[in-house]
């Protein structure tokens, strides 16, 4: 079979190193990949692209349809946009897919039974960038929330569920203050979820939710709710169910997908071989999955759960005193 | 010396209950209280007014200006204002202060060594209630931050850790997205900090200081964030800490000061004796020290604390095949 085509950014900080280590592991596992590298990030902006992105990186990421991004900082300036925003705005990417699963013992947690998918809406809510300077003194910006919007995140999230065999889906607003915005989430979820029958679904205010979740995130499973939301509570869930740096995320829209690992670009471990390639790993698989090589993917998760069974860690995980081995970037990867 | 005199609202659901016990307990403490009663929540909203407070409550609560709440059920209908929102804003209750400290082994927690504060801007941001449809598939909600609303909740958060002896104020923000309005509030944050070189303080991205909160809540203090973060992240924090139900707020303003739990009416549980005072009782213990009667509020703090010791527990925190006494509301509060 022909291999895909995908477009690889290194990105900033720990990035080129995870990437490396990533890519080295998904051509071992014997991945058809046919990768095209593009400059994203930092260097681009200071270029004068403002949204760190150059007009021929655009051109690969239309072309391949497929981005596998590393983290990248966050260059200071007034002017600019993050370039997670723009991209995900400028390909569609409306699902921002965070599975959170514990990998206990292998990795300490306190839920070891976690298994929650956080499906995150991507393009709307206060994510829209609509800020102005009202008079000397206020301050506005402005969340918006649209139907089609709703119907497109909501659909996902249970034909998500339906295609995983998970069995519930979960809405957290709060629409007892926010009646027009977040009550029209909640009114297309429950039309929506209508549709699913075999699908179970209920829907928690988002402050009491956030806590359950954090309290007791066994009694999820699929969580589907707006931008904002879904971007502190994906980081609260991935973080207790482990560990912020173990996360992989997937950017989906109608045409173009991006894979990422959901941690910063961290630029203090830069350089030194010994940043954790595991989330962008996570990410790679669910990329797999989404151009058809279930086979590889399933290769590379089972390589990596091996290797975290027997006791091969990366310094963030890696606790002193126990028969676990600590090793750098590099040997995780041929590990 | 004269009584001091409060306003107190028995509210719905299980509030009657536990606003007895409180107020019984408060008076075995030697509390010097003149209560006068209000009526609020459904009943009222149903008898007209939209706030869910009628006339003659406003004027009680303008001439005592204390205002001890119990929980109170939010009535359906589509005109109704969350008589939360509304008291806070008409009232001018800018500070929420929510204590969040695990009272363990009494209360189990997986946080034993937790005692965080969370100061909450508690007028402004997306509570501002400013909505509107936009087109017909497209609706909005404006987030409004101003300088004088950040500079008078920043600065309570310095004076409040100065004055209990605290070390370190955290402040929660995502300015990397909203870099005008979030952007506003950590500006001022890191202005006024400066004015206290006896307070630590740092600021991180709420999706990152969320994470670390859920995950770590040990290494907290104080932590300022505007309204909606500190809406959700108090209700994380107050659970992880041992259980929503277990934790009191202060609505502080420069006038008036409201005192609550920081849990719902749980209208199943009504008229049952069931439900634990505890929450109301922490508020209640806040409103001491705020009117002066420390003396009192310690008493109370102390009471309450040895009944937990004895392993004496209403249902909500009571474990089976403890040797500890599963207790109603009425039990509670007279041990
Ligand atoms: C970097 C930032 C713009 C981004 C977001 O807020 O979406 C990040 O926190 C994430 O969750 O991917
Ligand atoms: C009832 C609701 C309006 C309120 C809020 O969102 O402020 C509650 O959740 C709280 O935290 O006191």
């Amino acid at each position: 079979t022909q291999p895909t085509p995908i477009t690889v950014a290194y990105g900033d900080g720990i990035g080129p190193s995870i990437m490396e280590a990533t890519l080295r592991i998904l051509e071992a596992a014997g991945a058809r990949l046919q990768t095209e590298v593009i400059e994203v990030g930092e260097k681009v902006y200071l270029a004068g692209h403002a949204s760190g992105i150059a007009p021929s990186a655009w051109d690969s990421l239309r072309r391949t349809k497929v981005f596998l991004k590393a983290p990248i900082s966050t260059p200071q300036g007034g002017g600019y946009k993050s370039l997670n925003v723009s991209t995900r705005k400028s390909l569609g990417l409306f699902a921002n897919v965070r599975p959170c699963t514990a990998f206990a013992p292998m990795v300490p947690t306190r839920h070891p039974g976690m298994d929650v998918v956080i499906v995150r809406e991507n393009e709307e809510d206060l994510y829209a960038g609509i800020e102005h300077r009202q008079t000397e003194e206020v301050y506005q910006c402005l969340k918006l929330i649209t139907r089609p919007g709703c119907e497109r995140i909501v659909r996902y999230a249970f034909e998500y569920a339906r295609l995983h065999g998970r069995k519930r889906v979960t809405c957290f607003v709060k629409d007892n203050i926010m009646k027009m915005t977040d009550g029209l989430f909640h009114e297309v979820f429950d039309e929506i979820g209508a549709l699913y029958p075999d699908i179970a679904r209920d829907s928690m205010i988002v402050d009491i939710g956030a806590a359950r979740l954090a309290d007791t995130p066994e009694r999820f499973d699929v969580i589907v709710m707006p931008n904002l939301y879904g971007d502190i509570l994906s980081d609260v869930a991935a973080q207790i169910a482990g560990s912020i740096g173990m996360a992989g995320s997937a950017n989906i829209g109608d045409q173009c997908a991006m894979f990422e690992a959901i941690h910063g670009s961290a630029p203090d471990l830069a350089g030194k071989d010994v940043a954790n390639p595991s989330g962008l790993l996570q990410g790679a698989v669910q990329m797999l999955l989404h151009i058809g090589q279930a086979d590889v993917a399933t290769r590379v998760q089972n390589a990596w759960l091996r290797t975290l069974e027997d006791g091969v860690h990366t310094a963030d995980i890696h606790r002193p005193g126990t028969s676990t081995a600590l090793v750098g970037t590099r040997e995780f990867a041929s590990a």
